[in-house]
This record gives C-alpha cells, sequence and structure tokens, in this order.
C-alpha cells in the first residue's frame, strides 16, 4: 500500500436517463466517502452502522477482488465517513459501494488494475454498467457489454442543466423493479427506446435543449415502474409546468430526475413546495452533474 | 416559379447503420437530379425512362404537396437528368425521389414551405423519417417520431471515415426485407440495440473508431435480413479482414457498407479483387458522406 491514510470518494448515479435502459448514466455530486488507513495488524471496519461483513459491499467487493488476484486484505483499518448517497432509491448506491471496494484492493495492491479493470470486476458484480461506468469515470456515459468486456463512451453534458433529484421516503428495490418488466416488447415500442436513446445523445452533446422532452421518451421500463412510484406522473406534470425540459424515473426508482435549467432560479422552490403537499416524505436537491468520477485523495 | 429553370440534386442515403433502426441515416455522395423549367403551358415530364406517372414518384409527391396547399402543377417541365442512386438497394432512391418531388413543388409554391414541412411531408409518404431527414439535411441525423411530427438532431462524422458502399446487382425491396422482421423482441435483444444506438451516437461524435465494431452490433434487423443477402457475411469478414472498422446493411439491403479509413488506401482494390470472386454482381464505391443535403440550384 503506498499511502498509509487516504480518501475515496465516490458519486452518485442516475442511469438510464429514460430511453437508455441499462447503458446510459451520469455522476452526480452527492458522494459517499470511505476513509481507509494503514494499521499495524488485522481488519477493523467502523462507520457502516454495525453492517454484518458479508452484507458490507465495500467490504465484499474488496475481498473479491483480493481473491481474485490471490492476496488478502490485511493490516487495514476502512471508516465509513460519509454516506450522502440515498440507499435503494435509484441513485446508483451499490454501484458506488461496488467502485469503493474495488478501488480500495486496488490500493493495497498498488494500483495493478487499469480503469478497464476496474469497469469491468465492477460490472460483474453489480450485474450491468449502467451505474458502474459513471461512478467509476464521472460525466454522462453510455457502456454496452461486448462479451465479457464493458465498452463506453462518454457523452458531454448541457452547461446550462442542472438536476433536480426528487427522493422519496420509500425504498424501491432494484429486484421488484426489476421484476415489473416484461420479457419482450413489441417492435414499435423496441423502436421508439432505439431512437430516442440515439436522439438523447446527439441532443445532449449539441445542447438541445428543446429536444430534450421528446428524447426521453421511453416504452422499455417506466410506464411498467411507474405504478410502484406514488404520484410519479402529478410530479412530471407539475415539474414540466414549471419549466424543466423532461423527467425521468432515475435508475429503477424511487427517486425521480428532473432536467432544468440553471437561470430557471424558482424551480426548486416552487417544487419544493408542491411536494410538500404530497404523501411519501419527497425532498429535493438541485445537483450538477460531477465530471470527476471516483477520486482517490 | 420565382426561378424560370433550376435543378434539385438529392443525395443517396444510408438508414440504419447497424443498430438505429428506422432512426439513423447518412447522406451520401451519390445524387439524382432533376431540372425543372418554366414552359408556357401544360406538364412536360421526360427523363424518367417512360415510367407512368402514377409510379412516378418525384411526380406523385410534387402533385401530394400541391394537392394539400390547393395548388396545381402548371407550366412545368420536369426533367429526369440523373439517376445515379440505385433502385430497391437500400440506398434511399425512393426517399430522394420524394424529396425531389417535395422540393419540385415548394418551389412552384414560391418556397412556402419550412424544412420541418419539407421533412413532415416526406416522413409521411415514405412511413418513416431515417432517410428522408438526412436526403434533405445532409450529414448522418437522427430521426424519432413524436406523434405526428419528426425530431431530428445531427451528429458529426469522423473526418477519418470513408464509406466503402458495395452494391450487388440483385434488388431487395424494402417491403419484402422488412417482412422478415418479427413483430416482438426479448428485452435482451431490445437493451442490445438500445444501447448500441446510443453508442454509436457517441462513438461517431467523438471520432473513436476502434469502438464501431461494437457500436454497430445488431439483433433488430440484420440477422433476419442477412439470409436475404447472399454472401453477407462472408463479404463482412472479408472487409474486416482488410481493416474496415464496422460493416452494416445499409438500409434494408442488398447494399452493404463498410466503414474505412481514409488512410487505408488499398481497401478499395482488395475488396473489388475479392467481390469479383463472387456471385451477384458486386460493385464498390469509396463514398464520402454528403453534408449539404438536398439542393436547389
Amino acid at each position: 500500500m503506498e499511502q498509509k491514510k487516504f480518501t475515496i470518494r465516490v458519486p452518485a448515479t442516475t442511469a438510464n436517463l429514460g430511453p437508455g435502459f441499462d447503458s446510459m448514466g451520469m455522476a452526480l455530486q452527492i458522494y459517499n466517502e470511505i476513509e481507509i488507513e494503514q494499521i499495524s495488524n488485522g481488519i477493523e471496519i467502523h462507520g457502516f452502522n454495525g453492517l454484518p461483513l458479508s452484507e458490507n459491499l465495500v467490504y465484499t467487493a474488496m475481498e473479491k477482488v483480493l481473491t481474485r488476484y490471490k492476496r488478502k486484505a490485511e493490516s487495514i483499518r476502512i471508516v465509513g465517513k460519509q454516506f450522502d448517497i440515498p440507499m435503494s432509491r435509484g441513485l446508483g448506491s451499490s454501484a458506488a459501494s461496488i467502485v469503493a471496494g474495488i478501488l480500495i484492493a486496488n490500493h493495497c495492491m498498488d494500483r495493478i488494475l487499469s480503469v478497464e479493470e476496474i469497469i469491468n470486476l465492477g460490472t460483474e458484480m453489480e450485474g450491468h454498467p449502467d451505474n458502474i461506468v459513471p461512478a467509476v469515470l464521472g460525466g454522462l456515459t453510455i457502456s454496452i457489454m461486448d462479451g465479457e468486456n464493458v465498452v463506453y463512451s462518454n457523452v458531454s453534458i448541457p452547461r446550462k442543466l442542472q438536476f433536480a433529484v426528487m427522493v422519496p421516503e420509500f425504498k424501491l428495490s432494484t429486484h421488484e423493479a426489476r421484476s415489473a418488466l416484461p420479457s419482450v416488447y413489441e417492435k414499435k415500442d423496441c423502436i421508439f427506446n432505439i431512437s430516442r436513446a440515439a436522439l438523447l445523445v446527439a441532443a445532449m452533446q449539441r445542447e438541445e435543449l428543446e429536444k430534450l422532452r421528446a428524447a426521453t421518451g421511453d416504452k422499455v421500463h417506466q410506464p411498467y415502474r411507474a405504478p410502484l412510484i406514488q404520484n410519479i406522473y402529478e410530479i412530471f406534470q407539475q415539474a414540466n409546468d414549471f419549466g424543466s425540459k423532461a423527467e425521468v424515473i432515475s435508475g429503477s426508482g424511487s427517486t425521480l430526475l428532473a432536467m432544468v435549467e440553471r437561470e430557471n432560479k424558482d424551480f426548486k422552490e416552487k417544487m419544493e413546495n408542491y411536494l410538500n403537499t404530497l404523501p411519501g416524505g419527497w425532498k429535493i436537491h438541485m445537483l450538477e452533474a460531477d465530471e470527476k468520477g471516483a477520486v482517490v485523495y
């Protein structure tokens, strides 16, 4: 281990962005931070609210990588320092934990892993690359599985946009949200998403905000997940009325995301007042995209 | 009619580009040209090989627009001057004819139509926007149907790329090629194309040529159309061996398209020699993307 003490910071991520199911993801400026310190002996884990090691994704991800490379964790203290990414809300908290675990392992192994290896390991553990890639790299990314490997690219994010992240109290498990989906789709629904996923990339890249509403249309996952999120359509409509450019489910929910022009300064307050009239304990955060991804400092 | 005599030039277009079914399209530097001249009386049509008016897409498209705007064609000579876009080969010859017809009507009406109206009219006649939009605008475009309207965006094309267009003697009707497709798709195949259509836009925009092979993967149309195109997989493999970055069916075929680096100067000759060993009467053309679209001069 090169450094005696360091901190790993990993951003939240919002996947899908409407049509880009299992492939698009964007990092947001909310973070989890884990502190790592070299100690004289053994393994110490603190600050994870007494979570058993077998359920601690940071620890299990670290262990998997070390085992794969025939190493062992030793003489290390892992301290959960800050957990701002809400869990089971579609903001990539599991991807953030997995990435943190891999980066701890990597630092224990004197950083032998390439970015590609980190992304492939993380995707293997998470099952899909859409949150892992932006959690590692930051920004807005497109990721596909090409056999066993992830191939990804970056898309620039319009400078005028901020992201209204609306988080309810109720959780949605990815498993539950996935089992709501059909196993086959009509050709027209498939084309609906193919064309919009492509258009969304182009419109983002060219900062064509007026095209975002049409480009974020989706018939693959949101219509099936919407019934799991109370008031979703009222919230979307209200955000639209307050000037949002597009509204989507963040990941598999329960968080909702609205794309809002930075100059729309009243949006947060108006939306907050509206959300307060609803059940569900909704909180709104106006966030910037994170462009740095996971950092070690 | 403002001008007494003018020429309309419309480019060939290649749709789909692998995953972007019914939405991606790119204009290529092969053109059809129609000459229009104001005459004293009546309608004269020349140079369409004796095609009956009811089967002449240029004429019928013009008529439809004029009827819609309660006008009539009169005192006009329409001369088919150059038809370099091969018909029923997946290179957008019907889109080119439709666009030419609309532009003739537009010039008869003193250019009252906006670009959006031209695109919407053309798409209504063609049934889908993927060839119409690049035939009008040039370049590489993404188009979706948002209700009755086409919403589109542009994607920059890597300067290093040329396009090897391989045209066989045999035709494939769009109707036949469409009826080969299933009406439902498994979720995984749908996601396969969604993710690749998005990645292809990003990779094109960022000139990441090494990602084009993975990004042009498709499970929606090519596997079903391939059996209609003899030797397709051998041709794809040979193009790959000669250094092509990706190979796809152009539109619904029968033409095949390979994306080739400009500096790969031997590609055409090698591929031509190979194609000459096959049945099918294949011809190869190394083409540039057209960035101007339909022009009137």
